[in-house]
């Protein structure tokens, strides 16, 4: 229970490091008779590889997916679906300092303390690499709920100072912009910024957003298995996200009961809410409404200034970080922020299925 | 899987409505030899006990638990605690209008969308009531957390406009406030808005905060049970909680690298951290440092204007809610978000006994 | 995870003891709008009370059902329903020499062993009272499948030497006889057999079977949660089975191949089997045809001879037992056989709800 | 939820079909600092291996595994183990008619109720091939087991009528035989008898047991997760299996009580059993004696007569199976078995380690 596997019904084994042969994950629980090929995952890794950009790292990670199992004749057939991304791009001799010494912001002093040892090549399994397999099964989740209507949209909301603005909002300014923001006028002012900061020898911050469309209400548990809840820790399971909001997030708090409150009312024959600042859930089920989460998340940790530290054997010392490192994290993370989503609502949505006698009921004897 | 368990070692399972029989939660997995009476879980179930304040609601709700089984002779004998207490104080006819019409903010909507129908009384399973099964479990994991070290605390930082002063800290004002403020005049302005919003009919929302100190480095697994990850699911499951922060949370999205990164250095012998912007978690496990998370709870949905709304038949309708409710959430959740916490950390301490091979050679040679 | 809780989708946790308080069960997952009462569960948990016949205990067992939760205006609402039986006729001061020595045959050494001490009352948590949970949450699974077609029926298949007939199969006498056979005669041979051990201070085993009816083709899953497998572990869980079979069981072995392969044919426009070697499952999924399941029961442990063992101090010491014991555990259990298989089916019936795309579109698309 | 995870702290989840590209298994909660490299699984894989005996099928399955993850400097690191096995020998043009119709005794028409399509090639999932995965975690569970003083070993007990001979055990003999027997002369009747069986066009089944020495006292919980309710579900889980026997098996349903109660005794200072009727488990947890567990197994179902079956459309027709195929599946399910009881003692050993409150007190506060 290393803690590598997420989901319920639709249930994922993510596995692989940084700098070993190969990454991957496992999908248990598909449903059987999805059309599935590469081309559905890899269109998904591509929004996470590194580009060719000012604001990137220069690395070139291929990441090209490979299907081991589980399909048939173009369709899953409800049995484990095995992706794989072989290593090709690492060069270890970048990383022989962090051997030995603790790297601050990393995972590399708790890796120890925890196992007594640790893989110390490019962050090993703490390393961003690790989402490669979230990504992969999240474009399968993606899949299907497009299937059952359900849409979801990952982009950045602020990089350092700058926020996009949301009454420009321009979805197709997402995987065109290199910063994922919705709005290219915050996206050239937010690279001005990723410039400056990589002058300086530093990084920077961010905020990034995800919404749902088309969820029917009804989705998620009550108590423990809110889908608020379990967004919320699927979301903060991205390494360096450091908060998670849904709907009105931390305003709420300033808030008073008249202003938060969504009131009801008819619209077409369908109960709608008139505003939404509960985010599209209410006591841990999908109320019908977009659902909206945020995130925010911390400057990149890997900076090249010297830094204070300590090493392996208790002496304190100074670091100084080489290799190739984005100056902000969260342009990469809005696909695997877009892929956690997609995954526990799925999940949720596939528990649901049993929520209603009536429903039981009818699936059965509609079989016979 | 309705979701009312939750845990893997450390596990409950609570059960019970707001105007049902009984509430209770079984623990199952704690370990046998901790010594453990009713008073031990009572005196965390009086900390959630509306007050006779003026700003708790004027219930009186007895809240007496029975341990029912899981305890011979004083101690536990490792099979499952049941705990259990009787609800006494319903007053279901206060609730009727509620059967038929959505209350905004409320779960009415959710809950008829997902089950065809739903026990109105007083909320029923997603009533605040609810946390009762939560606390008891909670006094239990705190006072195994207490023998292994660790201690936790919880408090109000915020109601509405009002905020603790964090260097005027006075841990004795916590358990004394009627805010839960460990800040008495901080306390006494919040009383005072409070007083105000209940005078408008309306409520307020605030911030609760909780830190856990002494937890050894090391808690918690990479990838999918960060400790942090199951924290922000652990708090995010409580009613009302919008949004969830680890150390500095949203802050660190306008932070820089240089700024953000906590360096190492040695004190006494140990590996320590000048700052702790982290929140004592680093890559999902603990590094020994206080682990310190924030939960922004919105207004009491519950308030005494009339509101627009949708009957069960989809017609609009105005609402007038009566009976008793607190004009703020916070100050008594603030003991269930000790408890949700303790119950996570505790969880995590257990499986992290498995995370080395020396550590389990050693347990089980030692036996021979 | 001291191992109380069963089921992925239906899931139970059963918690009590023999001498304490109360016995119960949680049961989570059940599906929203069944019409459940307290008579229909406890018609399963008089089944398996001792009579007041010449071969059970003359204990009297009450064991009346309360509903405290998850039931509204006669309806199960999808929230946990909380079952309790209270204790009611313990006598502890029968049961005072094995507080300090371990019994031949049960789980006082142990428990001793894992846990460093136990309740010694009755055999505590390992004692057959530990069942009412279990039968308990059995008899809601029942009137889930009665709902769905699925018809579940244990009974003894031998006591001691004595077999029932199975060509004069009687389903009325299953409820009927003392020994819970579906054979009056063999039900005679068998309690004169029982006498007579009684007589000579000992104790007899059996066999008991159970049959599902009416079970769809395409329940349970391949690899480790086939349905066989489940079946298996959760008779086997039952306190005294020590072995398990489907189908032919042990009988395969020394089959070939050319008489154990079921040949399929067509019969009403349903493929059916010619015969039932493989009992209803092949591959850990059913087959449409029987599911058929045996479980071989030790004889009881308690018997009131003079027994060699050890105390607690590791001294040889001879033990006497006292108290109210059956001659046999087998007519008691079958009920708990029924249970637990009917617990076994439903999980996977309600799991299967996600096996396919198809159905998953139809249950979301329809719902717009 | 497709199941294809097994176990609660080491747990694992294998993938891969028949005829796909690999085959594999994630190890995920591995203790870290256990040495290992790829041939201490390539051992276990061999024995898997159809030989180039008489008996076996002619086919020439390489199975050479990669470690892709989790293992740094010859250690593993805590992290994800991931294991794989490309598939090799495939000659998928064998297949051909049994896309379209059933064979009797496999799981081809249970997987089109279910999902609606299957992958036909060789069995795909249901293939024994599925057992690669099983087999290479066993590998890892068994290494650990033997660093804390645990060691698993099955063997054949009978294949068709031949029984081995246990007064003759010879542990040697099981890697040498054939049969996988402990007895050479049992070996050479029973490969008589299989040779005999093949003229025929027909095939045999047999019974398998493992031994499980050096297990403490005091694994394995109470209730559902009870010892032997485990290990009989890790061993019917393997295709093929009709029945499970724990110690005395169904033997005990015609036993006495004064006959199957074991007596404790002292020796040398050990709380010890006169006898073992129990098969080293009471109440679901270990006394400390030898585990014994036997499986029957079922003939194998391709065999090369004509057979009666029907075709997806919905036809009567008769069946040739060609291909290769053994004539008697236990030898090469001999080492499954032993892997499937040593995932799944160890992984109750792992769950063990937080039984009790001094052992968790001791280990944290020896950490300080």
């Amino acid at each position: 229970m290393a803690g590598s596997t997420y989901g319920n019904i639709f249930r994922i084994t993510t596995w692989g490091e940084s700098h070993g042969k190969a990454l991957g994950v496992v999908i248990d629980g598909c449903p059987a008779g999805l059309e599935l090929e590469e081309a559905d995952i890899q269109r998904y890794l591509d929004r996470r590889k590194p580009g060719v950009s000012r604001i990137a790292t220069p690395r070139k990670e291929e990441d090209t997916v490979e299907i081991l199992s589980g399909v048939f004749e173009g369709r899953t057939t409800g049995t484990p679906i095995s992706l794989m991304v072989r290593n090709t791009s690492q060069r270890s001799g970048d990383y022989g300092e962090i051997a030995s010494c603790y790297r601050p912001g990393h995972a590399d002093y708790t890796f120890d303390k925890k196992y007594g040892f640790r893989d110390y090549r490019g962050g090993g399994r703490s390393s961003g690499r690790e989402t490669v397999g979230r990504v992969a099964a999240g474009a399968v989740a993606c899949k299907i709920l497009e299937a059952l209507g359900v849409r979801i949209c990952a982009y950045t909301r602020s990089i350092g100072p700058v926020e996009a603005d949301m009454e420009k909002f321009d979805e197709m300014a997402i995987r065109e912009t290199l910063t994922a923001m919705p709005d290219c006028e915050a996206d050239a002012a937010a690279v001005t910024c990723l410039e400056q900061a990589r002058m300086e020898r530093d990084s920077l911050g961010g905020c990034m957003e995800c919404v749902v469309e088309g969820l029917p209400a009804g989705i998620g548990d009550p108590v423990f298995e809110k889908l608020d809840a379990n967004l919320a820790k699927a979301i903060m399971s991205i390494g360096a996200v450091k908060a998670v909001e849904i709907g009105d997030g931390c305003r709420v708090s300033r808030s008073r009961g008249s202003e938060n409150n969504d009131a009801f009312r008819m619209e077409e024959g369908r109960t709608v809410k008139t505003t939404n600042h509960a985010g599209g859930i209410l006591g841990g089920i999908s109320d019908g409404d977009t659902v909206r989460i945020r995130a925010y998340v911390k400057p990149t940790p890997s900076i090249f200034r010297t830094q204070q530290t300590v090493n392996r054997t208790g002496e304190e010392t100074e670091l100084n970080i080489r290799g190739r490192h984005d100056p902000v994290i969260v342009p990469r993370a809005v696909v695997v922020m877009e892929c956690m989503t997609a995954i526990t609502v799925l999940d949720a949505m596939l528990l649901n299925l049993s929520a209603r006698m009536d429903c039981v009921i009818k699936f059965y004897r509609k079989e016979e």
